[in-house]
């Protein structure tokens, strides 16, 4: 069986969108006293573990959210490594590596890999471990370095939202500009004003109006338009973002 | 004496523009045999070193790049982790390694930085190294897998390029649209129409126009422009910017 690498990890952010709010995907760290039954350490970690001699990081960043979240085929960014000398010696940290079997180094760098699914469609299934969907305002208690490492996904998942069409993904085939800005305002955390959103969307050449509105809603049917990756490939050359 | 850490090390991939060109600065990899003299291995690498023990990325990126060019105070940003399983063990690759000291793994995961600097400004230090700026159209034999490297590097540079306005760094404090257009297409490899370009830089609230010419040329005097980082940061918010 292939060995651990000791002092390399990786750690996957996953977010999750549900049309209301923006989670990411954690796994409960528990330890409790053997003799007492006292809890030693309860807290929350991302999805993460060592990776093995002859993986690569995405090899290994995929085995590990397979592994513990039951998650497959979900596609996989990295977006950053994690050096800080110390960033495992936490008293905490520490006792929760002293009681792996694994023979882990006590200094250990991890690479990071994020990604943005909708999170209503996909079933998790638990491995021994507690995994469940936290609202990111509302995080529990995060154990090694993993609050630095969320919020540096989430800096990069929202720089990247800005300045490539990754959130169509996550919409209906065919969708309304009120949906299309509430996924935006959900996962930039922002609000924006509705003229200036639409405005600036339907500038876009591969956000196409069809002739065609909403069927079966109580409100007013509001228009519908699809992306068309095609059409954002074709003109990337002729742009360069940071213009608007 | 702090030691190594034998299986992670840094690459800087440090672009230079030079208002013509873009190049890469990098070290020349040479081993002779001891008795015959016969050259064994004559190529160049990216600038690169393992970290040490007490150092986290960062820190060992500033003090490479440092120690093999004598370059000083530079930006570096970190942008991607490299653990192809077998990355520097092409036969080159393994009798480089061998004939170091250090006590090198097999394995060896490298954190890659970039940077994009006036290399006009700079004056190299070689301290018994060879080291040089290559332009990036113009690339001698690479050693490990620096020429994947650098290609990502290109790539993220580019990008952020296209949506952070990091190239008014490389301009004078006032400068004319054609020395932009200019940076653009040398980083970016490509041309720009000189009327659309135009016009997509004026709309950009933070380059602002002076009620100034350029002084001192035989052509016609150009207008003069500054780019307003204060601008810059306070409409951030109001755009999106995989818009245009």
């Amino acid at each position: 069986m292939a060995k651990i690498v000791p002092n390399i990890s990786v750690d996957c952010v996953i977010f999750g969108f549900d049309f209301n709010q923006l989670n990411v995907l954690l796994v409960e760290r528990k330890l409790e006293d053997e003799q007492s039954g006292a809890v030693l350490i309860d807290d929350w970690t991302l999805t993460g573990y060592h990776i093995f001699e002859d993986e690569d990081f995405d090899t290994a960043a995929a085995r590990i959210l397979k592994g513990l979240s039951g998650l497959d085929n979900i596609y996989l960014e990295q977006f950053y490594a994690f050096g800080a000398i110390r960033r495992v010696n936490a008293p905490k940290d520490s006792l929760w590596l002293q009681h792996q079997l694994e023979g882990f180094s006590e200094r250990i760098v991890t690479v990071g890999y994020f990604s943005l699914i909708d999170n209503t469609t996909v079933t998790l299934l638990h491995n021994n471990r507690n995994v469940r969907w936290f609202p990111i305002t509302e995080l529990p208690e995060l154990g090694f370095d993993h609050k630095d490492i969320l919020e540096k996904a989430l800096e990069k998942l929202r720089s990247k939202l800005r300045s490539e069409p990754i959130g169509f993904e996550l919409l209906p085939e065919k969708f309304t500009l009120s949906q299309l800005q509430r996924l935006y305002e959900v996962v930039l955390g922002t609000k924006f004003d509705r003229r200036n959103f639409r405005k600036k969307v339907l500038q876009m050449k591969y956000v196409i109006p069809l002739d065609e509105k909403q069927k079966g809603v109580k409100h007013k049917p509001a228009q519908l338009f699809i992306f068309s990756k095609e059409v954002y490939e074709r003109t990337k050359t002729e742009r360069f973002d940071f213009s608007i």
